[in-house]
């Protein structure tokens, strides 16, 4: 993993990124001293439970920092109520959290509700914890704390009595006992879901590089996974899995860590046996892995719960919940949804439950994961039709296609020239594209005539230039004859006139250049296009018009390119050439205006 | 950035990930041939809107992959209505987006309220989604396009007539208008307020790394940035911003990049004057940045907008919004919030508008926003006192004390014989740490002698415990003493006796046992604490108590410790010697019993 950071203090890292909570969330405040981060009272959140704040469980969790958005940014309405900070990857101490529980908030009165402290199953966290949860109770305060261990990553011959440790399925439980007691069920209540759902949960991760920490000396070589491997079970801290191995296709790779999670025969682990109709998915993110990989890893997980287990989960959520730093790799967690037999709201209903967090990105409500909504859209093909639908807009079919017609073969006729220009100033491929395009209409011509009718011509010729021409000025064309259909509609029905066209190529003009920044002097094919609309426009006159594409597109030699697709790989000769875009086009104009000789005609200029 | 991936077909990964969008939420339907995530048509979301669907405008927009959530995952309720899809880092197709526009919204359809589509400024998407847009307007649907360019990292000079490229600021033009279209409003007021919001918009980014893209081959050397570099304004394409520099500190960084995009006397750039009270502030994660980290950013962009521009952002948003793959790497985006004049709602009304998609991470609602609470919460110093409360628990406190310091007198007497067990079987500490322990006590004793009340004298024994004595034990004492006040509570008021102290020892025996799997048997102090509860509690006799605690300590010889601190940094030795914890703790024991010859006794053994 890349040891570069933004911040390689990691005092100052902690401190201001707990800071910036507050920012992010104003509906939390920080309590500097003892890093902990604590819902303000009396707020009234969305979510609000503030009427009865003082009746109500409060939920405390909290852990070693570089675990972000736990344990601090899940804390809100219908989530916790405070979370203590340590450094990075180590415990905060018996005092820090002794302070959250005696004095940042409500459970702890008199008359308030209770303390549920989670945590997760390190011996540091458990012992300082544990301190403060017996020193509050001690002090008269009514506290529950309850361990998650959901990974499974180390087997039972390894972990031992110290059993195992807690990585992401922990912020299940979070989500569960805070909806719990966001609802204003008593803490023995939560303390029994809390402990339900951490019994029935299993997790992995694997991970394709060891997480460099800020501040620290670079890891060494044995630290690092080679380039080709890959590890299954490794800890949220680095700590090791069950073994480092040749990296595998995701398939196997998820294969493997469904087995240490799902297999009943596996005597080191079967840790639980689903046996609920109900099982919700978590894949979340150690960091490091893209948003778009995630997606993948999620998808794969789905269906080999489904194929291998038969599972299908009532709820699939994917995210950054329990970070290591920006770890490359992922866990899966499975929670089997059991009765919680208190005569209350089940597991899904508190998953679903409404919170407030920034840590918490599941914002899916309830009623779309159960509506169970499978309708889809058909592509709508006959609204692609309707462009051709008869317009009253006529035209003489037979003049209009013989120079229609005409211009094409002028177009193929320049294919030499072109390139040829192209190549000085360009990739060369301008000719070619111009070519095949002109030809293909000209095939399109010769199956299906013109009809009459401008609308309907123009509308069939362009998905014609959509399929062949391609690059941008081959989406150039597409946007100018696709709103050239729109405005030839716009001025239907009419009899065709050259006036009428440059009415409607004028709008076409200004539809194109909202797509692009071109303007005559930017040496492309708009240089010949605008004069020649220009001129039709005031004289009517298609050989006037041709003729000032021409010249136009003369006058592209020498300048520079401001924009485009023109590449000066040569970096020079543009001052001898015209550009080859404007020529193309203009040489349609000529053709369409019945100057044919091309190739004589130029020679003349 | 490292080029190890989960997924290495870049086919495979985009098609699979836009799959998972479905599993993580069932509201989205996917046209996979097309590549488009769209909305399912009737769904009744909880910020719904399906009652007026067909009078609604629908927003879509897309791009290539590798930006992930945008723009798949922002498809929901109250943002998009569809999003398109390009391989990673290229635009999707003219095609793909028809049939997005033509067929996967409602907004195209007769009754529809018209399509917005919002697209960045990159040339491939403007002309594939223009070609897309202008064909759709031919074939008369009222569809209008939005081109965001909000990314100052490369100045006029340098970008020309092409513009700025978008980046991660886009975001907030599709909550936006996403949110103007969920209220029904008409085309062109959403238009008109996209286009506000895209025109009041900076951003710029800032680098560590290049990102690596999933099957292509590791990046050469140039375009790897060297260990001590950063580069501002690299695109989310790896593009060149304003040049690779040394790796500076934080605070410098986020000072240039705040300059290039709020500095007006910068020709090259001063793209936006922010002459609004009302700021939004988005930092967002290019993917491969920690939490931690982002967090720590966030704090000094905030910091350095109010010290040195006099900007109090409205709305802080940090997340990941819009990557580049798992770019190690940030953007920051400011929004300056202008009327929209469209005697609506405003800017900022519309972001907090409720929106349901996977993608948009920043749940903290308008309520929390405005309430503008500032309360917190005070330590409650007097809680802890609490529990030093005159209990009515009476013992005579002249014999209490000289028992007490006789036992610990013993305690201080043994560190010798401790520390040299430790040396054999641990890390040599344990005699140190029992030691200064004793002394506190022994000290704490003679400045307040116990005062007859078990309880109070208890109580506060235990903050002395806490301060001096640490790692694993110390917690374990803490522990245990704080449970030995609570259950002493429990018991009171009473007059002490042996046995009642059997039955609060037990009751503490018990908690102990919730945050330590050490039971007797595994080599640690418990060998020596719970025979001499047990033995107290049968008897009532503290002698017979503390000989069989010496008894058990003894017998811990040759046990191996089945966890716990104790290293065996010796590798052996563990058949000779008992362990250091339960002999230090039977020397307590055999103190308090009165048996004081403690050398002399152990050597009779």
């Amino acid at each position: 993993m890349s040891s570069k950071h933004f911040i390689n203090d990691p005092t100052h890292l902690v401190n201001t990124a707990l800071h910036s909570l507050t920012l992010t969330n104003p509906g939390v405040a920080l309590d500097a001293a003892n890093k902990i981060i604590y819902r303000r009272p009396g707020s009234h959140s969305r979510t609000g439970n503030a009427a009865y704040a003082s009746q109500r469980v409060s939920i405390i969790s909290g852990g070693g920092s570089g675990h972000e958005p736990s344990f601090a940014a899940m804390v809100g309405p219908g989530l916790l109520d405070a979370a203590i900070a340590g450094t990075i990857f180590a415990s905060p101490s018996a005092a820090q959290v002794r302070a959250a529980i005696m004095g940042r908030v409500d459970g702890d009165s008199d008359d308030g509700g209770g303390v549920l402290v989670t945590v997760m199953n390190y011996t540091g966290d458990v012992l300082n914890f544990g301190v403060a949860v017996e020193k509050a109770r001690a002090a008269g305060v009514r506290v529950e704390m309850v361990v998650v261990g959901d990974d499974v990553g180390v087997g039972r011959a390894k972990a031992g009595k110290v059993g195992r440790r807690g990585i992401a399925g922990t912020v299940l439980v979070h989500k569960i006992s805070g909806a719990l007691a966001a609802q204003g069920r008593p803490l023995d209540e939560v303390v029994k879901v809390a402990r339900l759902a951490a019994a029935n949960l299993v997790s992995v991760g694997a991970s394709l590089e060891h997480v460099h920490v800020p501040g620290r000396a670079a890891v060494d070589d044995t630290e690092h996974l080679g380039a080709g491997e890959v590890e299954i079970g490794m800890g949220i801290h680095n700590e090791p899995g069950s073994g480092r191995e040749k990296m595998m296709e995701l398939p196997e790779l998820v294969g493997r860590m469904l087995r240490q999670m799902l297999d009943q025969e596996d005597p080191d682990r079967a840790f639980l046996r689903v046996n609920s109709n109900e099982v919700v998915l978590l894949v979340n993110n150690l960091g490091g892995v893209s948003v778009l990989e995630m997606g993948g890893i999620v998808a794969e997980v789905v269906a080999q719960l489904e194929k291998d287990y038969g599972i299908k989960p009532v709820r699939i959520l994917s995210g950054t919940f329990m970070t290591s730093l920006n770890g490359l790799g992922f866990s899966i967690s499975l929670l089997n949804v059991v009765n919680t037999d208190i005569g209350g709201p089940g597991m899904i209903e508190l998953l679903d439950y409404p919170c407030e967090a920034t840590g918490w990105s599941s914002p899916i409500s309830k009623i779309t994961w159960e509506e169970k909504n499978a309708a889809v859209r058909e592509d709508d093909a006959a609204a692609v039709e309707g462009a051709r639908k008869p317009s009253g807009l006529t035209m003489d079919a037979e003049a209009a296609q013989e120079a229609l017609v005409a211009a094409l073969e002028n177009v193929v006729a320049v294919e030499g020239e072109v390139t040829r220009y192209d190549t000085v100033v360009g990739d060369g491929d301008c000719g070619i594209g111009l070519k095949r395009g002109a030809e293909a209409i000209l095939n399109h011509l010769s199956i299906e005539p013109l009809s009459s009718d401008a609308v309907v011509d123009v509308a069939r010729i362009v998905p014609v230039v959509e399929m062949e021409m391609d690059g941008t000025s081959g989406a150039l064309y597409a946007i100018f004859l696709n709103a050239l259909v729109a405005a030839l509609k716009s001025v239907a029905p009419a009899e065709m006139s050259p006036k009428l066209w440059a009415v409607a190529l004028k709008q076409s003009c200004e539809a194109l250049s909202k797509y692009t920044p071109a303007r005559p002097g930017d040496r492309t094919l708009v240089d010949a296009l605008y004069p020649f609309v220009e001129v039709l426009e005031k004289t009517g006159d298609v050989k006037q018009a041709a003729e000032a594409a021409k010249s136009a597109a003369e006058g592209t030699k020498g300048m520079k390119a401001s924009l485009g697709r023109t590449v000066y790989i040569g970096g020079s000769g543009f001052e001898e050439v015209p550009d080859p875009g404007a020529w193309g086009l203009a040489s349609f104009f000529l053709g369409l205006a019945g100057i044919k000789e091309t190739e004589e005609f130029w020679e003349t200029v």
